[in-house]
């Protein structure tokens, strides 16, 4: 049994999100039957992060124990090979060690949110920004971003039904820049919350709409109550861009 | 009556191309029918130029003659609204005078070619670049391009049913770039014979391969014949960027 560690460029449009569920496709079931079309056996696919339904990935991380001896050349290949109609694509697989677990040796994730902001929808880029139509005030969203960074409690960003055991995250980076049309937010922290990303876009979007100061948003992360944080930005415009081990 | 100047961006995955046909939904069909919901009658949309099937574009050129007094704001919001459910957008419209026609007053059209260029496949750009797994070498792409600007007769990279009357055109810039895992062509020109981009693109690729030589270009040029071309790259990666007036 060799451990591999798959890197996963997906999008998530079609999915119920990483997580194998009953009710409907996910990545992970899809990653499993490729496994199980190449090795001829069920082999768990573990991921480092369950990212929701329609948020895509440029580089999810998880890794598969493969019972027959195969190099990672043959492992990458194979997987893509039964992967041909889904549109997950495994962009690089390397041996590790049975110790290297895709969750939990992690030691930090980035995230991209894109912001469509314009007057028109998205063409183009459907199911991949968030169309926000009204103008957004890129530097004032950047300078409140600065009152998320290091270790908070961030109940005020966490969805209700979030599972983690405290709601004490360290965010490492978060800048929110202009890029042509969109508004992109970049954060990267050891680990987050449920929503945790997509609460902070839609709280930043307040501020960008000049709604929320960034007093506002210290309030709110002071407060410590989910119903004190913005609104949960849509799925759509979320990215796991990498995982860092 | 009032003619209006419009500006769309498309998704071409779902249409037939830009030609209202009997055979599928098209772009220009999808907007003669919002312009019906909006004024309650027929009317024709005049694109500046017939992308083919599959073929996007970010910012195509239309015009639009509306019986009704209308402003531009409106007529823009109207056909928006309409045209929900399609990725088709007007992204502007102005009005201008009765002689602006959006094929024939056009003086320029950029075209854009995007090419994936990494050993597997796309995730989330799958329907929007041509995936080409093989390494291209991007500098001798550029050098060989040179060889198609300028005035000459295109017959090599034209499609064998074109029904311009003359093979002979003038590129004003074809330049071909290195844009992280992307290699992006872009291609100027007053206008263009039927699958001239993508012939080009097709060709430009077997430069990238190694497989042709910059001289391969010359001479196919030379030879005014459509089986002395490259092959047509796929429509998935081409966009028309603009229209010049």
């Amino acid at each position: 049994m060799t451990r591999f560690k798959l890197t996963l460029e997906y999008d998530g449009g079609p999915y119920v999100g990483w997580q194998r569920q009953k009710n409907g496709p996910s990545v992970q079931a899809a990653l499993e039957a490729a496994a199980r079309g190449f090795c001829g056996e069920d082999i768990t696919v573990h991921g480092a992060g369950r990212t929701d339904a329609g948020v895509h990935a440029l580089g999810q991380v998880a890794h598969i124990d493969i019972p027959q001896d195969r190099d990672a050349a043959t492992v990458l290949d194979a997987l893509n090979h039964f992967l041909i109609d889904e549109p997950v694509v495994v962009l690089s697989a390397a041996v590790v060690g049975e110790s290297f677990h895709a969750r939990f040796s992690a030691t930090g994730r980035l995230y991209r949110y894109r912001i469509l902001n314009r007057r028109p929808r998205p063409g183009t880029t459907r199911g991949h920004v968030w169309w926000v139509p009204v103008p957004l005030d890129v530097k004032a969203m950047n300078d409140a971003a600065q009152e998320l960074i290091g270790e908070h409690d961030f109940t005020s960003f966490r969805a209700t039904l979030c599972q983690a055991k405290s709601p004490v995250k360290t965010i490492d980076r978060l800048t929110v820049r202009q890029d042509g049309e969109e508004v992109v937010i970049e954060v990267s922290a050891r680990s987050f919350l449920h929503h945790q990303v997509r609460n902070i876009a839609g709280t930043l979007a307040l501020v960008g709409k000049r709604k929320w100061s960034r007093q506002d948003v210290a309030d709110a992360l002071a407060a410590r109550s989910r119903a004190s944080g913005g609104p949960t930005a849509p799925a759509d415009g979320l990215y796991l861009v990498c995982v860092d081990y």
